[in-house]
């Protein structure tokens, strides 16, 4: 049935995502029915950096199955996170429970706990690298408010540079026929050529634009990011960029009637609270159907009975270049080498020792 | 059935407040009968400042009822409560869980979270205004040790000026006929006028004055509170005045057989340790009793088949002159003024901006 | 049956001991039999200074019985723990919960907590004092991992003299008939004299010598423990020692094939990393069987249906000499005295006032 573990998305099977949406959506029309899945399971949250909303909605999708919750979320506070290396909390906690969710500065901090684990490790953001579950939140969203993942024209706006959240939506949606991309940006925070190369090699068509106002008219999906304000130059830049980017009324009224806006949350003024009111404006059902994707992915990877062993393959003579990676915090681990000979962790270019 | 939210303790009929006193009561006598009864349900507590004690006894209360708990209660390390406005964060614990209770340091913060909220809210504590919970435990101990809720002379002693729960205890037995007050206080410490008006208007007898020692023989219970150092105008006054308001062992002795002593808790100094083991002194039982009393509440609320609509209107021409009222720090609050025209949100004046 | 509290391990009966170890086996062999057996009860932990691996083992046992937990563990944000004496806080929680672990930096606090707590009280560290379920845990696993606790061959490495961990489990098998101890140090840190004398005093025998490397070969089990590199006289002659009590995979090759490696954990470098793939390392499978062994505790503790009276003696006219004792933070507290006239919170010597 593929990975026991979930670092990235693309771990798993297109076929089991739809799985694993498929279950979201049943939740989703009657959650107390699920109550009782997880009857007796314990979910550890181990946050070695807080971010509230994510391990509430992990806690919040363990609690409605019915099972309990251990872990930590205050580095400063907790021995076990200061005291200790990965690979020893990862083997003690992964001893205590049933399943695993882990959120760490580190790149590829993630895939080195599940060498450790010994249960499901699901990563929930592993520095600027990956956060697969608020991708499949937006692949539920669109699922559930659109009816398809197929055939839409998805607007991406803000900061496409730096935001992890958009680049993994735009890989997972490139699996899916019919797409297209709206990249609504300055030309500073353009997605990164990676990206761009992912979508010419899958033959998705694109367009790049600097103005929210013309492109709107035109999308079944706005994703809205945030900018922050170190990104421009000076703060004459921002002042005289940002507006564009800020999702208000009077830009909401271009929009089909049926378009509906996305936004990862938390927001700071990239959308006007009017917008809230819009029927179109959905980010708060999206929060809420993050529940449901996890509730989902928790009981199809509880019921996974065939684990695939490591695809990498150990490579003791090279290292990995990203300062950021974990394996230059963690010494022991081993380096893994993936077949394009970039780092088993965090997917960055390896070099000679 | 009334008001889907508890803010005020007045927002509830005082015929409500009799039908979860007489089920703390109930629960009291055997509270394992009431395990399930909460069963699948979830709690969020929003601690926007720590109170340890009171998220204690919510989360208790939850537990012993079936249901399970999520929130947080360090706004230090909370990203929720750092980066995000209350209607955001509110709004999606509000979509996560079945019941909210909201503890915020601004004034009215609790009413205008019940505006976003989509489940029944409790206000565990906004700033100095209202602590409806800490009241209705106050009734519940009331009516399990002195058998009524009417006909009682109560003396409150210590600082009647700031303190929330003492005002709000005169106004919930000021519902009750025959209830008299003893006021016992320095002439700085006294209730302020607000309170004693709605003592005049409800045709309430009491009497203010100065020594514990020469009316504790009269009472039927004493409520102590704690008086802080810095509300005297000096040390020597300090000292001068502060052992009068401390019960000791020997004023116990002047007190009636039946009479009960009460306090909010936490206590520093103002109840002599060794009073502890006097049958008389009740204060540890009325923790023990707000637990009972919010099983019953919660019960009550989930319950509530029929919310009633926002009884306050949008002023949006007005401001609200309090420095520490909600509107201030969340600047897309509507203005809601109350009849009166005080503000919906902390019940200060409302001003023409 | 005996006491109602866990303070020390020697509160309770050896056949006791054994009860709770036997019943950890069979925990051990089907864990899910045992969901349920706490179910509707509620496990207060009280950790007044943060130890997340012990807070977080109690927790897992707990929920693996089907019971719930309430508590705090973040002493600078919480307010009970700040605002009130040890008292009122236990007595408090205590009527919450139906059983409590309590964790203080101040020797005696446990016992403290239990003279108003109201419910059985688990000591899980009161400064350098006692940490009885850190031995039971080492006797849980002895027992599985070596199938006895008698005529066991035990070397002690590390530093033996600060380490309360070692104390107790020596104090433990000497209960047990042919068990004899190695004790591997530097002078500086070999085991303090009382240590020695209860070895003495049960006719227990003993060696103390400087090198793991010439003893390890006969040792049916090694027990690790961290030295500080403050404990040295100074930087050379840590650097000169250290690496003496290092265990490695070479000084692994001298053991026997059944030999065991325990450890409390956490561990810094004193064992090498690589040493975890070796099958004889069991530290990891120590940690999961604490979690069985305060399972097996907890329904023991719950089912205790006669408590037994306090065995000390109410001493007016003495104080303890100790300064880390909790009865010179908390002066309400009784001097308790033991029969040998010792402080009855924290063992050590009583002197006149």
């Amino acid at each position: 049935m593929g990975s026991k573990h979930l670092i990235d998305l693309e771990d798993f099977e297109v076929s089991r995502w739809e799985s694993i949406i498929n279950l979201a959506h049943n939740i989703a029309k009657a959650p107390q029915f699920y109550f009782g899945a997880c009857h007796g399971k314990i979910l550890a949250t181990l946050f070695y950096e807080p971010s509230t909303r994510t391990q509430l909605s992990f806690q919040t999708a363990m609690l409605r199955l019915g099972g309990r919750i251990i872990g930590f979320d205050n580095p400063q506070n907790s021995s076990v996170a200061k005291g200790e290396n990965l690979k020893d909390t990862v083997t003690i906690m992964g001893s205590y429970a049933d399943i695993m969710v882990l959120r760490h500065p580190y790149e590829g901090a993630a895939k080195a706990a599940s060498l450790y684990a010994g249960c499901p490790v699901i990563n929930a953001g592993d520095g600027g690298h990956l956060h697969p579950t608020q991708t499949l939140t937006d692949l539920v969203t669109l699922s559930m408010d659109k009816g398809r993942l197929d055939h839409l024209k998805i607007g991406l706006c803000g900061d496409l540079k730096n935001g992890r959240t958009v680049h993994s939506l735009i890989k997972a949606l490139s699996h899916f026929a019919g797409n297209s991309f709206c990249l609504i940006s300055t030309p500073e925070l353009r997605v990164p050529q990676y990206v761009r190369d992912i979508m010419d090699a899958r033959g998705v068509s694109y367009t790049e634009v600097s103005s929210l106002e013309d492109v709107i008219g035109d999308l079944d999906v706005l994703y809205m990011t945030r900018i922050q304000r170190e990104r421009f130059a000076s703060q004459e830049e921002y002042e005289q960029q940002n507006s564009k980017y800020i999702l208000d009324v009077k830009k909401m009224q271009l929009a089909r009637p049926d378009m509906i806006v996305l936004h990862p949350l938390p927001r700071v003024d990239e959308i006007e609270i009017a917008v809230d009111d819009d029927p179109r404006a959905r980010y708060f059902a999206q929060a809420k159907y993050g529940v449901y994707a996890r509730m989902a992915l928790i009981m199809n990877m509880l019921s996974d009975p065939d684990p695939k062993p490591l695809s990498e393959a150990q490579a003791p003579s090279l290292h990995c270049t990203n300062p950021r990676c974990i394996t230059h915090v963690e010494p022991y681990l081993p380096q893994l080498a993936q077949q394009n000979n970039r780092c088993g962790f965090c997917d960055h270019d390896l070099a000679e020792k």
